[in-house]
């Protein structure tokens, strides 16, 4: 203990484990010890009070030894510094500071300067001046009175009069006479204000700030940001108690902040801001000009070059880009606190790699995984604003795909082809969407429509393609050649701009700031691949050959799920599906299904070609068909003007039979199929047809088909019929691999009847997510779902992430009763839970194989699966073909709410 | 063993206890060994092949043991009549027949008049006469190659060429020389058809027909029929060989069919029908004139007097109406076959009280409630057709209320109160029904609707009304003044009559035949609720005072489920409600709130008054917006024409806003509530202000509130809150009593952390059969799920019967979890699973404590509850205030399906 400065009740710190000194001392109270004890860098002397204190105070009061246990510490701090607490020639002046295990940023409380009563600032201002001493303490006063003694009067108010009345802007410029009178006024408010006056006796104050600093754990900010976070309540804080150090002591005096890298670019050079004569909180506040760092050593060489040799240090160290506090008093550089940088999606990768390549620090591929956030991933793969956001906003929906895009508004997918074979940008704006705009959609920049939820056509197209998406800005009125929001008109052609990721729709011009991806990326993930490699794949969604060629170049290990509809929506495809449901004869249907199968036959093709070598899993027809009909509401209204043609009576009539109260669970999926039974085997028998095609070709096509919305054994088993049937008459010559969907409550439930019937099961946790919570998704984020987890009705929207508890347990055993059946049974992910990081953890722990996103989501969801693999601890895969399974992390079994 | 005719592989007979017997010997086995061993009745010597044996046999075909003691056995009966098997001069005929241990009547086989050969024949023809034998000799080779040999040629056929060749109508007119030409042909075409020859030694077809009879058992009818009524496949059948009797034999012969008492109104007379000179199949065949039971004595004074005697044991052993097949052979009775006799409604009611009266049988209630079936009650509460069906079907429909009715058809609801006015009976036919159309419901004999399903507005209101209804009758096309099905017109004011129990609609006028409901109803049903009291309670759900007084009248111990919407649709308040939704401002949204508050509050009075004393549960609003707001479609067609005023674009832009893309699933219960915080307070406090005015007029007002549609703790927690404010506001006095629906799966699974906030559960199975299936009811019973029925898909329509696996699970873990939480929580069932006996059923072994039905329901429920209760061997209530509980009979947690 000879040279630490940091004094710990219990002499515990030299054996401690990083982890365990964190836990122990909290983030600021480890970190204070490893570089002072540890890195011998010049730390202003502290001890630490541990989290068993403060788990003791928080049980039973204020413990019977801690004021022994205190009085030492302060003698060993007192020793270490030559000066004394109370001392009214020379004070000892200390910082008390909350600290916990894990970051609570601004959580808690801090109370600075403490030691200061009129006796001892008479001392400081003899050692300084007058007026540095008064401010001190008036510094004190204040911090003390609304941490500790809990004030409710507005102090910053009296110090705003005090200005005032000297008329001068900053505190600093009040003249000692001013202070000593706002010194008076503070301490005369305070006592108005029914609380105790602030203690004289240095000790009392040092208590009470201890106090105030555990007692800060169970404030209720505190409670809120911990159960956001899912952060034990359990742990407790440290608290530090810490000498002052003054950076506006004098011009030899100074306070900054380094980093070690360039947090923008992730370049290796050191970055930063620094003030002369000035505190720490001068440099954040934004109301002095900072000097960039490398003008330091004009100014302080020899502090610089202290500086220069800690950050080297600390670099080496922590391994990562680090960020400095420091405080130069007199010459003589202190470095106050050290925290990992935060830093850009381009920094972030760029200096993963740069360390893992960096000989003196080796960081582990691993370690530089878990460095990258998902975060930084949407940051280099989406555009956005380079503005600030001065643009005038016009209205919010939901921000359904990211990105940011401009241009002018174009009300008809017609419209939108013209303009961007003039070479214009557009915003395509629609009431909602459907399959007739979506050659529209293609050439536009971004689109916006008036209705529909994040799971509207509108929505699934877009982030498909990655197009910048605002979908359910119901504000918005849209007439023949403008549209309305409010009293607001915006014509044809006027300019608007979207942000993707926020839900804004703005007016004007804005400028995107559009950077490439940086090389980096394709490293990171070709490591992310790697650790998730024989624990959890990452294939994409994909409907078209186009789609699955970009999936596969975005790094997809197969087709997870190819969306047979897609293909029917298609403009040239449609007439064939329409004749299909007008057909009056099984013949006419028959031959309607036929042409369809012959063009889907060519689809198919195509993708297998783009995928040659990896699964293709192919879901059969999934939506009801009353989405391949025009709207039965235009179609009315044609009747009643009287502009209903025979072709659209009988549409009507179609639309109408097809029209159903409750489509998302109504007919649709395998229940369709056996309205129609040769849908299912004519979409096989095409597929089948295509793979023979392939094989002639000389390519390796690999399939598997998909049932979608199983309710029962008996049901799949019959679907599954028709499939091996279609491959009897496509002369496939092998077995077809067929699996079901789970994507009710009950085929979870009935998992194990399911799986002797299949080859594999695939989770669609959109529509268990539905079919869960009763939440038609298009209807429930318009109107309500935003609300319900502002409110802590639940705690995050169960579509963005996957709900933990009910949903995660109908997971947990679907896949458990499945595997208890069928040992060893392949089950993947499809829903759009599949892109998302925590979801993907809680599907991991499910014990899922393989994850099925949209391919804008691969980059995320390659990195989030690394991750969880890694958290999760799985060994590397040892048996080819067996997944070798972490354990069930979470459980949810027990019905508890998160909450 | 000495007296006993019927003879048993194992010497058990004696020893064994009823179920035993029955499970040895089969229904029949057992019946003739009581008949004539215990109750030495005259019956024709018989031995009984156990069920073992055919357990043996169906396991490893014909055992070694088997030849050894059929020979044996045919022996003993040999002596006992004194008649061998294949001797020529007066030959033993037997007939071979199945018999399991549960009734499965016609799956299986038999074979009669086993022993006839050529020679055996012409012995025959020495003691009898020549037509007699030869005719007994054909229907032996007919029967023994159907059954035995398994032809596959029409033998019916060839007996009808035979017939038109001598030009009569009837077997028995053939003359012999015809009959020896029929025999001839008739063995041509079997040995033509491929079939071995029937065998001449009588020994050898013994042998045959023993192995058909078991083989039987594993024949497709009788394993699809065992499928469906879940009657375990190991079972086997026993085989019966019986000596024949010949009620054909002369003018001292007959056969016939007699009833303790009468099955049709339960009177304690004998009745039957019985034929002279004639077989049994002669009796039921219904090709001769029947006399009636009481002329026997006439004809055959002895034979009489002895069944009298026999009808006589055999009641009082039975204890219960039985139902007697005998034969008279040359004067003297001999009893083939005594059963419990099928009985009308009517006469079960009777007869389990007449049974529990008499003194000499003494049934106990628990006994007399076992043998009063739903249908029974069905059968005497609801109206059936007299006539039997000679009516022009027009179509058919889902059958949604159950009843006939007939009346002139009106297409509005104006014309059916005009009609009723006018004192004539009427129709209601519409495309569906809504708020618009109850004052003209509650007027309709019957009503008859185009689209919709079983939960459709039209199925609830009249299944609560219990008026005949049947909807979804999808091939009505509706016009201004007609209707057409197909190519045929039905005008208004035509004559139409539907069948609410099967969905049977007919043209023209129909008998209804509107018996009385017995008096014995009231007596049985008390002793249900004696039975069913402290295990399962029955209320009823009622929306109304009249509703209530109905319910309580019907038994209901309290309403578990009042419906505030229905208070919403009464014609009188939607201007209020709409009122409420077009409201631009707070205050008038809160304005038209207080309107209807006031009326609702005198809605509350009247119940609370009706059910004075008793709980009532009230659930706030559940249904989403759009429903009281009109069509969007006639709002569009009248925009179209221009037709529309100021208000009509006010509710078109309302309807559209709350227009829902799953309203099932979307915006309602709970959620509407949150979005409109007001709505729920006001309704709550208008409850505690009724509870106020009705203490205030010496009343017991006891009420509780219930919350639909929850998913979170948090969501149901602050929906309590607004509760409890207003019972604050209402200065209601006490805490109120707050509950929650079940009705999401994820209520269901996070019942754990429900619990706490909730002072009871009642699960809504309606719902949580939607959301576990994924099946929109209005949808999927029109479209499909009578096919998935038929198919084998699933076991029943889960709305009809719970669905015994996943919906099931989810109620066992909502009640399990509960109570884990807060041990004793009361749960309650109200969907319309709690008036279907199989679903009481299972809603007791999952542990719930009270039903609430429909009050048409109430007589089936509160049987059906006493009669799970009984089943489940729950023991009398002890402590007051806690429910001893039954165990758990099913599982379904392994997750298996039921097929």
């Amino acid at each position: 203990m000879a040279v630490h400065p940091s004094i710990v009740f219990a002499d515990v710190t030299s054996d401690l484990t990083p982890e365990e000194r964190r836990s122990l001392l909290g983030g600021k109270g480890a970190s204070l010890a490893e570089m002072s004890g540890l890195l011998s860098l010049p730390v202003p002397p502290a001890f630490t009070i541990t989290t068993e204190v403060c788990r003791r105070f928080l049980d039973g009061g204020w413990p019977d030894d801690l004021d022994d246990l205190l009085r030492e510490s302060v003698w060993a701090l007192e020793q270490r510094v030559g000066r004394r607490l109370g001392d009214s020639a020379d004070p000892l002046l200390v910082s008390v500071r909350s600290g916990a295990p894990v970051s609570m940023p601004g959580m808690m409380d801090t109370v600075v300067n403490l030691g200061l009563n009129d006796e001892t600032a008479a001392g400081l201002a003899a050692s300084t001046d007058d007026r540095f001493a008064l401010d001190t303490h008036r510094r004190f006063v204040q911090s003390y009175a609304s941490v500790v003694l809990g004030a409710r009067v507005d102090l910053g108010a009296i110090v705003g009069e005090a200005l005032g009345r000297a008329g001068v802007d900053r505190e600093a410029d009040l003249a000692p006479d001013d202070l000593r009178g706002l010194l008076a006024d503070l301490r005369e408010a305070i006592v108005d204000d029914g609380s105790t006056p602030v203690p004289d006796d240095p000790y009392e104050q040092l208590r009470g700030a201890v106090a105030a600093v555990f007692e800060s754990w169970r404030g209720e900010r505190a409670v809120v940001y911990r159960r956001r976070e899912g952060i034990p309540d359990e742990l407790g804080t440290a608290c530090s108690v810490q000498v002052m150090v003054f950076g506006n002591r004098d011009d030899r005096s100074g306070s900054g902040v380094a980093f070690t890298r360039d947090p923008t670019t992730g370049q290796d050079r050191r970055t930063g801001d620094f003030l002369l004569n000035a505190q720490g909180e001068d440099v954040v506040a934004g109301t002095h000009t900072t000097l960039p760092l490398d003008e330091l050593a004009m100014h302080l060489p020899e502090a610089a070059e202290e500086l220069e040799r800690a950050l080297d240090v600390l670099e080496r160290h922590e391994r990562d880009l680090c960020d400095v506090e420091f405080t130069i008093e007199q010459g003589r550089l202190h470095v106050l606190q050290v925290r990992r940088g935060k830093r850009t999606g381009a920094a972030a990768l760029r200096i993963a790699v740069d360390l893992v390549a960096n000989p003196e620090i080796a960081l582990t591929r691993a370690e530089a995984l878990a460095r990258v956030t998902p975060e930084h991933l949407e940051q280099v793969l989406h555009a956005r604003f380079a503005d600030s956001g001065e643009a005038v906003e016009l209205t919010r929906g939901l921000a359904a795909s990211p990105g940011a895009a401009v241009g002018g508004v174009c009300l008809t997918a017609e419209a939108a082809l013209d303009a961007a074979d003039r070479g214009e940008p557009v915003i395509l704006v629609r009431k909602e969407t459907s399959p007739e705009d979506v050659a529209g959609m293609s050439v536009a920049e971004g689109v916006l429509t008036a209705r529909g939820g994040l799971v509207s056509h509108a929505a699934l197209v877009a982030r498909g393609w990655g197009i910048p998406c605002v979908v359910g800005a119901d504000e918005l009125r849209i007439a023949d050649d403008h549209f309305t929001v409010g009293d607001r008109v915006v014509h044809v052609g006027d300019i608007i701009a979207i942000d993707g990721s926020t839900g804004v729709v703005t007016l004007g011009e804005r400028e995107v700031a559009d950077d490439d991806v940086p090389p980096e990326l394709e490293v990171v993930l070709g490591w992310a691949d790697e650790a998730a490699a024989g624990h959890l794949t990452v294939r994409a969604n994909a409907d078209t050959a186009e789609d699955a060629r970009a999936a596969r170049e975005a790094g997809a290990v197969g087709i997870g799920l190819c969306r047979t509809e897609h293909m029917f929506l298609a403009p040239d495809r449609l007439p064939m599906v329409r004749a299909m449901i007008l057909a009056e004869t099984v013949a006419a249907e028959v031959e309607a299904l036929e042409r369809l199968a012959a063009v889907q036959r060519e689809d198919f093709v195509g993708i297998l070609e783009a995928m040659d070598g990896q699964t293709v899993t192919v879901r059969l027809l999934d939506p009801p068909l009353h989405e391949f009909l025009p709207d039965v509401e235009d179609l009315v209204v044609a009747e009643a003007r009287g502009e209903l043609d025979d072709e659209g009576h009988r549409l009507l009539e179609a639309a109408r039979h097809w029209a159903e109260s409750n489509p998302m669970i109504g007919t649709r999926g395998v229940r369709l199929a056996h309205v129609h039974p040769s849908l299912y085997r004519v979409q096989a028998r095409a597929l089948f047809e295509a793979v023979a095609d392939r094989r002639a070709a000389g390519g390796d096509p690999q399939v598997e088909v998909m049932i979608p919305l199983t309710v029962s054994g008996p049901e799949f088993a019959e679907a599954r019929r028709w499939v091996e049937e279609a491959a009897v008459e496509a002369a496939l010559g092998e077995a077809p691999v067929v699996g079901t969907m789970i994507e009710t409550p009950r085929a979870a439930l009935v998992a194990g009847t399911l799986a002797p019937h299949a080859d594999f099961f695939s989770i669609g946790s959109n529509d268990l997510t539905q079919m869960t919570f009763g939440f038609s998704r298009d209807d429930v984020e318009v109107r309500f779902l935003g609300d319900y987890v502002e409110r802590g009705f639940l705690d995050h929207d169960p579509f963005d992430r996957l709900d933990d508890v009910a949903v995660g347990e109908l997971i947990d055993l679907a896949v458990e009763r499945g595997r208890a059946a069928v040992p060893g049974l392949k089950v993947g992910a499809c829903g759009e839970h599949a892109g998302d990081p925590a979801s993907i953890r809680r599907l991991l722990a499910a014990g899922v194989d393989y994850l099925s996103c949209s391919p804008a989501r691969l980059p995320v969801a390659r990195l989030a699966a690394a991750q969880a693999v890694l958290d999760a601890g799985a060994a590397p895969m040892v048996v080819p073909g067996e997944t070798s399974r972490s354990p069930r992390q979470t459980g949810g079994a027990d019905g508890r709410d998160p909450r």
